[in-house]
């Protein structure tokens, strides 16, 4: 058994992967890349943990919303509210990843970032994912994880740069996947600081979006908050195109992966319709993008820990 | 000699950091702080370096912009460009600091981020300060060094979250202050990443603002970048007050400086006018706010190195 990526099939993608790596941590390699530079980014909903059959951060959104809608039950006729409490994944991922953000923004209103975490953590290990038999906590990639200790171990740094809300995969990040919060860049509601009389202070999360953070908005994020070019990136639909490809621009080679959701059988099939963030850009033109796609079920031995 | 903090004079100030220091570190203390918890965040202009007789950002975005009105010499016509032009620092501040940052994205439209990044470093270590004896690249404050590096000797991390450019601040920061650029916190210009025919990509500034990052901004961009409260803040003006009252705001104890510039003698004696970012209410109210007041000309030995 390999020492390093065991979840991952010794293959052309796990090829590509420690080829790479050696390519760039070994100090005669032409290619060689000093250790502050090694900077590796991650989708995260279908990159890092399983979106199906809607983003976990939808269901958590919709669990608040049904709370909000016992003392205010003319939310259940407003849309956006209205088709997401449908509990049809089709219908909430035909609003669209922004309008379902700002309707997030609007049910987390109010609640102050500590109160918003703690919600997170304990939702998340009690709340069953409704496609498969598991906690909407044990839906991260086994073979993710591997990659993700992998690349640390060689020196890099890994970052998760998500269209979801940044309170939210914070609230998980460490825990499920060694990630501090100053290495997470998402979405953001406007923030208040409130003060009690005493100088205490908090902060607040308002009901407006500041920041979506999808598909080119992904780079310049990275340019804000990373201040250089990542030299590997990972994500799993076409929005995270502009970010691959941002990752494979440099002057030395860089590597740019996607998640091809292959695997009806142990996970799900699904790449171009009926999806919030649709792979087809990314699959046609792979080859000539310089993308290396890894198919779930020729790829990966195992997919859940 | 103290082993720490040789520039400060042995006074409140410099105890008031000590204490600090020591109550959050150590393990036997009620007040210990994790080391990942152990965040200091700086202003920049006026707190790591001298702003005088304006920020030295504003110097240099004023020959980015003499060069580009001898192609253009409409622009001398043209406002705020005019009075940028005229070299009476009195007259740009007037202007305020938001609207210079908006004529700055103008005036560096078009470069790539590489390309700016180049042109900061080598301008920085040829142009000399106006009002000062010595070159921009050597204005900043000893005795800040020191606290710098004493901190993240002590386990903490330590940002910049400033009100200038944060490309301008990236390209000096880790050789002035020893501080990477992702924690490195400031306003910023929309980016669009380009393509050239072989895949190559590189990041180009555009000409609108994308982020003003001053005072209650700053609470924002520290939520949004850290994720985490600071327990130790350092400004100069009324426009940190907001990221101070956040760092004392907290459950556990919390560590405000703000310098005031006092030094007539040795930098510059200014606070309440005449001036880009006034200090007022942190003068008038530093003790109901518990902020501590760091005198230049009492409390440091050394200004510069």
């Amino acid at each position: 058994m390999p020492a390093v990526l065991p979840s991952w099939r010794d293959d052309a993608a796990r090829s590509a992967i420690l080829n790479f790596v050696a390519l760039t941590t070994d100090p005669s390699s032409a290619h060689f890349v000093a250790q502050e530079d090694r900077i590796a980014v991650f989708g995260h909903d279908g990159t890092l943990w399983c979106e199906q059959p809607t983003t976990v951060q939808t269901l958590f959104a919709r669990e608040s919303l049904e709370k909000l809608a016992e003392s205010a039950p003319s939310l259940r006729d407003r849309e956006p509210f209205r088709t997401l409490l449908e509990r049809d994944p089709t219908a909430a991922h035909r609003l669209g990843k922004r309008a379902i953000f700002e309707a997030m923004a609007l049910i987390d209103a109010g609640l102050t970032l500590p109160e918003f975490e703690a919600r997170v953590r304990a939702w998340l290990e009690v709340t069953p994912n409704p496609a498969l038999v598991r906690l909407c906590a044990n839906l991260v990639y086994q073979p993710q994880l591997e990659l993700l200790q992998y690349l640390r171990a060689s020196g890099f740094s890994t970052w998760i740069i998500s269209a979801g809300g940044v309170d939210f995969i914070r609230a998980l990040s460490q825990r499920l996947y060694g990630i501090p919060p100053e290495q997470v860049v998402g979405s953001s509601n406007r923030i208040e600081q409130r003060f009690d009389a005493f100088g205490g202070s908090v902060l607040c999360k308002l009901p407006t979006v500041r920041l979506f953070n999808d598909a080119e908005a992904k780079v310049e994020t990275i340019a804000d908050h990373i201040g250089r070019r990542p030299i590997l990136a990972f994500g799993s639909s076409d929005s995270d195109l502009p970010m691959l490809r941002y990752a494979m621009g440099g002057p030395t080679p860089g590597l740019a992966l996607l998640l091809h959701h292959d695997d009806a059988f142990r996970e799900a099939a699904y790449d171009r319709e009926n999806h919030l963030s649709p792979l087809i850009e990314g699959l046609d033109h792979a080859r000539e993008l310089g993308v290396t796609v890894v198919s779930m079920a020729r790829d990966w031995k195992n997919v859940f820990a």
